[in-house]
Parts: structure tokens; C-alpha cells; sequence
């Protein structure tokens, strides 16, 4: 039934004012994203060299979880909030969004990325953004096999908060749900590979501070990830819309 | 009255669609909670060898309470959002859920945190998940008694916050109330035995890291304190159901 | 009118089960929020001996904000979520409970913490549970002041998001608030005072631990911030009830 | 359209017991917020002498988040909860309220400030409120663009949780948004000019302490960021109020 859903798209939907405002403000709400959380990495920079002790962490981890909860919840109502390619992706596969409307949102969410970076750049008198990379000893594909958990995680709980019919009251926390795991699963995942799990979060600091090493782990590690988390929810967890699966669950009803 | 809610289950429960998919549903949930949490702890080792610093509990903490919250919020409109076999234990003895949907959420969030140990022992090049201990000076009887008092903090907050009838808007922020005490009651028992309070949380990384000192501990203790929870609540809190007390109490009326 | 509300109790009330169930939910959620609250302090003991440290500073604050706004959700549908002798003195001025009520509300809070301080010091093996002391350089009277501010900042969030009828959507997340405002608070105050502004907190490890210098700053201090508090929203803040104001005031209506 | 809602106020307005309520209310929440806010900042200081670590812009950036996410909500049902004279503009801006009525928040915004700047200075024995400077490398014009950078972010965010018609249920959460921006902001441009977005918290610290350099940069970058995010939103943002866009844009719709 999903497939169903899946679409390429028609013409009109894409010069649709609603098309552009939702592009708008995936644009607006990736680059509030970027500035607070390469920002943070910036900041840690000015106070002292090392970026790399517990306390860093901590900052970088609460700067992403806060960043992204507010960007998810001020588009959340006009485009769905997805602020990450990873998420934009997941949903095409799921059936819940045409293909066209996904060329829009990931250039409006690589670009906003990009003005993040530039602004970030202007504003601390030209220090370059330092991106993502690696830990000594973790390879490629060990980061990669990361990336994938990682946005599952965090495409699994768009799905379940945000997208899912039958999410109910957990629409109301879906931005908090959705900001909070990206926060845990950098203090998990952090000091491997950044835990970046947003193509988007990646290319913007990568082409203003023009870095691409390992680029390519965050683009194919998320999109991955999304795209199962998309699947396994959308056939195997979301319920079969038959008659008596209509009426709410609700927990003291198990 | 609890008491006539509680059954061994009908045996079409556990082919029931439903049951399968709240299953799967804390398996996913299990598998994302114990990934961020336990891999919190690897990666303060891979930051810095000593992990015991004021610093290190609370990126422990906090990566315990987001990813314990998203966890539930993920889970809730499914399978209740327990994510926890004390938790089951103690929605069991209150007579909320049956045996046989319970054997089938303690295998699912056993599994899951299994599975997520593994992918964490994969994704870390084979760092082994170093699991719980108790600090020196800590005695197994006082580790008992210490995850008895955090457990009944823990699933008193999930029956007053998620199960009980006349939770009202409490429903909406259930999984933040239930993620922070997880939270708080780390930074208050961390240091002594873990405050794990969940024997998944345990077992994952203890089959896998293949450590298994003290760890009945954190099944006994958990599974206590969550059963003392669910009766005090079931029992003395839940109002009677009688005519009268159908009416809400809202704060303003007392 | 609100005056009007006040009222010294009819003997009834005291016996009626509403009345009990609520005490013993305050009684539960101050035991829950005090275990958490000092078990942290007594954490960072175990941890290193110097607790003074701007880590501690974060653990101790974290440790409050979250075991507090859990405290108030798990009581707030039962007993309004009170959790404090000084909120419960704040309503009691406002005229939103009565003098019976309030006195079981008390009994049940003081209770609450020793239990949980006994509960800590038994499960720690005997560490003495510190409780608050004043900073050097900060006398007794300077102490009071602060937590009459501090404590007017609390009680004034109580009644405009849990209390006040006009309190709307805030009432979903009242509990936060309120927590939250602990944590900042205690951000700000900490180092001098403790940043109290709850009687009971102060009261349990004082007991437990048998120190009772400067103990009755924490009690003159909230009750004075409190009664401020009670007096300014019930008089000042909350509209007069003539037919015109019925009217919701939304956000985008001024 | 949104012009035609800009209006200079009626006199009556000004003298409406609805405006002093709200003023009043604007008053409270701005001395709770200051108060908390530069209280952390003195609390450092108290601490130990160096502030300019990573854990102190934890603290600073958590207090200021919790602490303005509690600011907003006890305001935000009787005044809007702007807490901010940069939000009140943008709000003018846009034609959301009147310049009498802004007037009236201003006043109250920046009393609110310096009452609680004394009873900091008061409290503390007389320190000296330490305010906002730039740091080493940091010219005043690249201050003013990081402060209109940060100040949009923050106004988009009061526009799409707080102002916009179809926020939906964004507005239960409106003000942990609004503060958790605050936070996030804080970490990234904290160490480079204070991150302060809000004239009323730099100017009651800067009055009661007497350090006004750089002053105006804390007034004119705030008053360009919220006026930008308020025109975006209300123009470009807003769906025009035709007939057909009535109908409520769910997640699940696109």
C-alpha cells in the first residue's frame, strides 16, 4: 500500500507555492542546524586547541540535540521537518513523498548547509570549519557500517514520531524525540567517526573548509540506514489499516 | 480488581499481528536504547583510558536519558514503550499486560540488546563492552537494595506517567519523565553499581563482553523494585473506580 | 476571591481517601526526587573527594532539574504535583488548598526525604549525606535573601503553568518548567547556598545526617519566596474573572 | 495583510488592565530569566576564577536555556512570552503587536533586568555583574553580523512555534524551543561575543556593573536579526490565508 504512495511526482507539485515554502523552510531550518552545531566545534576550537576530552563531547552532543530538536520543530508543520537528506530519503522510500519534492528539499538542505558554513566562516574572521573525520583506527567501512545504525536510529524514531498515523500524543514530542537521539548517538558514536548521520551537516563544512576525506562515508552510511529504517517501518511495523486496526491503542489496553 | 486483568494470556495472543509487532517493536526500541547507552561508555574509552570522572557520568547520564526516552516515545503507541524487563514484570504483577505477551517482550528486549552489543563489538573494531561492576567497597547485598530503591523510582514514574488511567496530559511527556529518572538516577547510583536498573541493559554487553560477575544483581534488584512499584501503584494510588471519582481532579479543584 | 477559597479545611477532608492518596503521592514523588537530588552530591563524594568543581556544579543541577520534573509528573494528576513545603505554603496563601490538606501535604513531604535519606545512607554503606552549607563570604541574611529570589522564581512558574485556569498548553509541560527552573536556579546559586528553595530537601540529609547549622535559612527563605509568589500571580497575574475575559488570549491575538 | 495589522495602538491599550498584566508579566519572567542567567556567570566566578573553559559554557549554556525556556512559558499565555526586546521588535515588525503595547514590554523588559541584576549584586555581596564582552580577535562588526546571525535564528524559531497560525500542536512546545535555541546558540557563539541576542540581558548586567563597551553591538545586532526573521516569516513563511489553504498541512500529507 505505500508503494502506492510512491510517486514521481507531478509537474505542478513542484512550482506549487506549498512546494516552495516547504523548500524554504528546509532550507532555513538546515542552516539554523549548521550554524549552532559546526559552530560548537568552532567555539571549543577558540576556547583551546584540543577538541578531543569528554567536556567536548559534551558540548558538541547538547549543541546537535538542541540544534536539531528547534530545526525540526519550526519545519515540522510547513515541510515535515526532515533537515537531513538522510530523513528526505527514508521517506521517498517509505511512499511519503514524490521524488520531485526530494530534489527540492535536498538542494534546499545542502544549500542551507552551505550559507551556515559561509556565515559561520565570515563571522569568526575566516576559521575554517573543521567537518568530520575519522578516529585513528576506525576504517572507512567500520564507519560506514556506523553511519548505517546510527540513522536508523534516528530515521526509525522520525518514523515512529512524526510520520506513523497512529503516532497520536508523541506528535507533540516527535522534534524532541527526533533532536534527543541525534544527541545520544553522538556521545555514542562521536569519537569514531562524528556520528554525523546527516549528509547535509557534512557537505556544508566539507565545501566551505574544503575537506573531503572519507566524504563519501556520509552520504552513503545515512542514506542506507534511512532507507532501512524507512522499510523495516513503513511494511513491517506501521499496522495493516484493516477495520479493527482503526481504533487507537492505547498502552492500558495491552 | 487489577488482580481479574491479570491472566496467563489466551494462546491466540502470541499469533496475535499485534503481538508480533509490539515485539518488534521492542527490539527495535531495546537495540537503539542500549547501542547510544553502552556505546556512551566505549566511547569514553576510546576519548581517555579512565573513565571514572565527574565528567564521564555525565555523558553517561545524559546519553542514558535521551536515548532511554526516545527509546519509550518510539515504542509507546505499540507495545506500551517498555523496553525493559523489570518494567514488563512490574506492568504484569499489576495485572496490565499477560504472561505470555510478557515472554514475548523479555525475548525481544533481550535480543535487542544483544543485537546492539554486537554491532557496537562490530562497529568498534572488537572493543569489548565493558558492562557493569560494582565500586570497591560495594557489597552485591547493597547493590540489590540500591537497584531495588532506583527501579521503584523508575516504574512508579511509568505507571503514574504512561499506564495509569488518569494520567491525562502527563501521557504526552510520559517518555521524558520516564528517560529522566533513568537519567537522575544515574548521576545518583552511577558510581556505586551503575544504576542499571534493567536487566537488558545488563545482559547485552555481559554476553557479548562475556562478564558475568555480579551480574544477578541487576535481575534481582530491578525486577523487586519494579514489582513493589507496580503494586503500590496499582493498589494504593489508582483510585477506586467508584462513581464519584470519575470526575478528573484537575490541580486547581483540591 | 481568592480569599474567599481560603479556608482552614473541614475535619472530613482529612479522612477522605482523596486527601490520603494524595499525601501519599507527595510522599512517594519528594522520596524519589531527594534520593536522586542527594544521591548525586554523595556520587560525586565517591567519585573524587573536592565536589566543588564546575562539573559538579553541572552533575548536581542535571541531577535536580530531572528527579524534580519527574517528581511533579508523577504527583501532579494525584496531589498537584506539589513535591516542596514552600509550594505547598505558596497555595496554601493563595487560597488553592486548604490548612488540613496542607498540614498532611507537609507531614508527607519531610517524611518523603528522611525515608530517602535513610534510604542513601543505608545502600552507600553509611556515607553521611552532606546536605547544603553557606559559602564562605556568605552570611545567613544574604542567604535568606537569595532564597526568597530564587524561590519566588520557582513558585511564580508553579502557579503560571500548573495552577493558573488560564495556564492552557502550558499545563502538558508544567512539570518541565518546573524542573527546570530548579536546575537554572541551582546554576545560579549553587556555590553560594545550595540554591534550596525546598524545606524538605533541606530537612532530610539534615536529619539523617544530624547537621543543623544554618538549617533554618532554608526554611524562612522558600517559605517567605513562596508566600511572594502565591500573593503577586493570585492577586496581580491572574485576570479578573468578569465575562469579558473569558475569552482565551492567544498568542497571535495581542 | 500583515500591514494592515500595524498599527501605532489605541490609547486605551495602553492603560487596559490587559496591558499592564502583560507588561507585568514580561517584567517577572525577564528578572527570573537575567537573574538565573548572569547568576551562572557569577556562580563561575565564585567557583573559580577562570570562566572561559568548556565546562563553563556548559553552564552558562544550559542555565541560560533552561532558564529562558521557563521565562517563556510562564508569559507566554498573558503576554506571548517574548522575554526579549529584539522579539518584541520582530513581533512589531510583522504587525503582530502594536507599537503602544511593544513600548509598554520594553520598559518592562529592561526593568525586569536590571531589578534582577541588583538583587544578584545585592545577594552576592556586592560582585560585580560581569556582562558581555568580545573576545581577543573579535571586532565589534563581526559581533554585530554573529549577533544578527544568531538573533534570526532565535525569532524564526518564536515565529514558527509561538506566532504562526498553523503552529499546530509546535505551540505545547513553543517555549522549550525557544529556550533550547537560546542554549544551542550559546555554544557556538559564546566564546566569541557572548551569543547575548536579547538588548534587556546585556543591559541590565551592563548598567548595574557599569561596563558599556561594545554595548551597542548587544542592541543593533538583535534589533537587524529578529527584524529579518520577522519579515521572512510573516511574508515569505506564512501560507497566504486563501480558502484552500484552510485546511491543516499534516506531516503525513506531503
Amino acid at each position: 500500500m505505500p508503494l502506492r504512495r510512491f510517486a514521481f511526482g507531478r509537474t505542478e507539485d513542484a512550482v506549487h507555492p506549498d512546494t516552495i515554502r516547504a523548500a524554504l523552510s528546509e532550507f532555513v531550518a538546515t542552516a539554523i542546524f549548521v550554524f549552532a552545531a559546526e559552530g560548537s566545534v568552532l567555539s571549543l576550537d577558540k576556547l583551546y586547541k584540543d577538541t578531543s576530552s569528554a567536556t567536548g563531547l559534551v558540548v558538541v552532543a547538547i549543541a546537535h540535540a538542541l540544534a536539531f530538536f528547534v530545526a525540526v520543530a519550526i519545519a515540522i508543520n510547513i515541510s515535515g521537518g526532515h533537515v537531513n537528506p538522510a530523513v528526505t530519503f527514508g521517506a521517498l522510500l517509505g511512499g511519503r513523498i514524490s521524488l520531485i519534492r526530494a530534489l527540492f528539499y535536498w538542494v534546499a538542505q545542502l544549500l542551507g548547509a552551505v550559507v551556515a558554513s559561509l556565515l559561520l566562516r565570515i563571522t569568526t574572521r575566516g576559521m575554517r570549519p573543521p567537518g568530520f573525520s575519522l578516529a585513528s583506527g576506525v576504517t572507512e567501512w567500520h564507519a560506514v557500517l556506523l553511519e548505517i545504525v546510527l540513522t536508523f536510529g534516528l530515521v526509525y524514531t522520525v518514523y515512529a514520531t512524526a510520520i506513523d498515523p497512529k503516532r497520536g500524543h508523541m506528535g507533540t514530542i516527535a522534534p524532541l524525540a527526533i533532536g534527543f537521539i541525534v544527541g545520544a548517538n553522538i556521545l555514542a558514536g562521536g569519537p569514531f567517526d562524528g556520528a554525523v548521520m546527516n549528509p547535509a551537516r557534512a557537505f556544508g563544512p566539507a565545501l566551505v573548509g574544503w575537506r573531503w576525506r572519507h566524504h563519501w562515508v556520509y552520504w552513503v552510511g545515512p542514506f542506507v540506514g534511512a532507507g532501512l529504517a524507512g522499510l523495516v517501518y513503513e511494511y513491517l511495523v506501521i499496522p495493516e489499516e484493516t477495520p479493527h486496526a482503526h481504533q487507537p491503542l492505547a498502552p492500558e489496553d495491552y
